[in-house]
């Protein structure tokens, strides 16, 4: 039996966690959190039976707390609540699929506490990288990642000797823009950007993917997670998402993983690892399929990408800004303040306002985090 | 240091070994043979200087004896000759690249000796799979495969447990005759059949691609190899040949090895086993090749693919026959003494006519073999 905490258990990957769980005996949730959409967070307590379950709006767990009153379930909330969940003591495994920077310290915390870590919060590596990386190494906890393309790279990395590998290909669909030029893409509207190819996402994530700062960051965690040179990080345009992504050994040979795009796949593979157990997906069928496509990225009529390989050859704090700048930007995009080429805009301004702190703490990152947000404010809101 | 010997040096698996090991100093060849081309032969001996050398005619190796006359090579003939390169003490591993019934034998020597197997002939595992993988395993030795959908399987398979895996893919280019129906393949002749779209190899394995054949012979070599059920083998037409084959796993992902033709990559693996190491061929760039296309195979126009399946369904001595049949009748074609529809029409005659033996001895095999070319030469060349 495996003893498993959620942080962010009413987002799109928590509650696909809990799907998969659902159809698994070996699994006991024992933690969960939500941010305030405390009517499902009650369902899923109510279901599962928890220990302790966070809700990070204190107005709302109050609420919750008074409606759980005589159960066993314990209410917390706030961080502190957060990083209660994630180092519940029973807990073998956190997944830490909450979003944005509020991720990092709950998921630092559990693998203080020796937890494995399933990975579903882009910022915990795309901010702090080295930091978490190297304290998942002292205290030799896996991190298993739950992205598709991360995920695909882990399974189809089955050797010891990091310098067989040449290069890890990351694929991206390529968004609702790909293809079109500049002029095209410059007027588009939230909800021509909202309209994703292949997967269904959060609205944050989907705008990422339109941008293709998506894979920028994807890129950036791929650097960490693995332990390999930016410089062998490619990205290949494949619109149909069957390919999830490739590891080039030296010997000319690619791996590759394939499968449907269904987030229950790798969310499984996260929690089963290092074993496979069968589930009642569909099956990928190459033949109904038929055609994959390959193209290389436009850096040019998606700049977000180039962003993010420059912030991520500068290091330091330089990512976490380029990370804040585009939480902001996106969220300022998806209020329509803002155009879709802007982001980039805002982001590069901001990078390029940044003085870099290059051997960065956590409070260098989490100071570096706030800098950005206030100078965007300054700048563009003002 | 690795000690090589290599049965069959001169055709096509064979030259493209010794270019592999002429890259790579960490290999030395201790043994060659040949089955008549001599002058080839002598060429390798000179360069890589083996300790043994083995020309399978008799006259030839007089030949070649005497122009050798003074060096450290020793030269040997026959299938004798052959079994003295297999076991030669110094080997660690013996490449088996001989075409035809002539490599079982060998093989099962080196096994024997305890000596690790590149396995490139194809009749060893298509006619006495489970012989030969129960010596292998008797003996504790490796066999690992050198064509390159067994190897992509090979690299593929990264589970010690059977149960998680829910298929193997083999991808088949489809040959020159891929789309057409029964009346457009009817009366082509030996030059269209031999045009084969992606790989250069052999004659007899470039008809065996044309009737598919080929993909059935792996498809029962597959079953071996990876002790898995003829049902969970699965064959998808991909004409780019890019993908070289699949392994499916219970929880829905595929994961697939990929690279350029060229069979030093799985050549060279099957040499650098369980490590890979760089080389200077050229790199697979898919967005280059931009489009890789995947269809169902079309049983009824390539009749040959079913009746390998039938063959290894009923078990036994028919997987022989089949083999014995296809190698005679695929002669007949060359000779151009009959058309393309009668090479399966002449395998299935013969298996119709054979009485199997279930559980086949070696010898029962080679009979069931030499049975199957007489009924042939009776009742088709009479």
């Amino acid at each position: 039996m495996k003893y498993i905490s959620i942080l962010g258990s009413t987002g799109s990957i928590g509650r696909q966690a809990l799907d998969v769980i659902r159809n698994n005996q070996n699994y006991k949730v024992v933690g969960l959190s939500a941010n305030n959409n405390i009517e499902l967070l009650e369902e899923q307590a109510q279901e599962f039976k928890p220990n302790i379950i966070a809700v990070y709006n204190e107005e709302k767990a109050k609420i919750l707390k008074h409606r759980l009153d005589g159960s066993d379930i314990e209410v917390v909330s706030g961080l502190e609540g957060l990083n209660r969940v994630a180092t519940e003591s029973s807990a073998n495994i956190v997944l830490t699929s909450v979003v944005g920077m509020i991720g990092l310290i709950p998921t630092l915390k559990a693998i203080e506490h020796g937890k494995s870590i399933a990975l579903a919060n882009k910022e915990t590596l795309v901010t702090a990288g080295k930091l978490v990386m190297n304290a998942a190494k002292d205290k030799g906890i896996s991190i298993i990642p739950v992205d598709s393309e991360h995920s695909a790279i882990f399974q189809c990395l089955n050797t010891e000797n990091e310098k067989e590998i040449s290069k890890i290909i990351l694929t991206a669909s390529g968004g609702p823009f790909r293809g079109m030029n500049y002029d095209e893409i410059k007027d588009v509207t939230v909800k021509d950007a909202l309209k994703h190819p292949n997967w269904s996402m959060g609205k944050k994530i989907t705008i990422d993917s339109a941008t293709m700062m998506n894979k920028g960051l994807e890129v950036i965690e791929a650097k960490w997670l693995f332990n390999i040179d930016i410089e062998k990080i490619d990205v290949v345009v494949h619109p149909q998402s069957i390919v999830h992504s490739m590891v080039e050994y030296v010997d000319g040979s690619i791996i590759a993983q394939l499968g449907i795009t269904d987030m229950r796949i790798p969310i499984q593979y996260a929690l089963t690892y290092p074993r496979r157990t069968s589930n009642n997906l569909e099956k990928l069928n190459l033949s109904r399929i038929g055609t994959l496509t390959f193209e290389k990225p436009n850096y040019k009529t998606f700049p977000c990408l180039a962003l993010a390989y420059e912030a991520i050859k500068i290091g330091g704090t330089m990512p976490a800004v380029l990370n804040a700048a585009n939480e902001v930007a996106v969220d300022m995009f998806l209020k329509e303040k803002i155009k879709f080429y802007d982001i980039p805009r805002i982001i590069e301004h901001t990078m390029e306002k940044h003085s870099i702190i290059k051997e960065a703490t956590m409070d260098d990152i989490l100071n570096s985090d706030k800098w950005a947000r206030k100078i965007i404010s300054k700048d563009f809101k003002g």
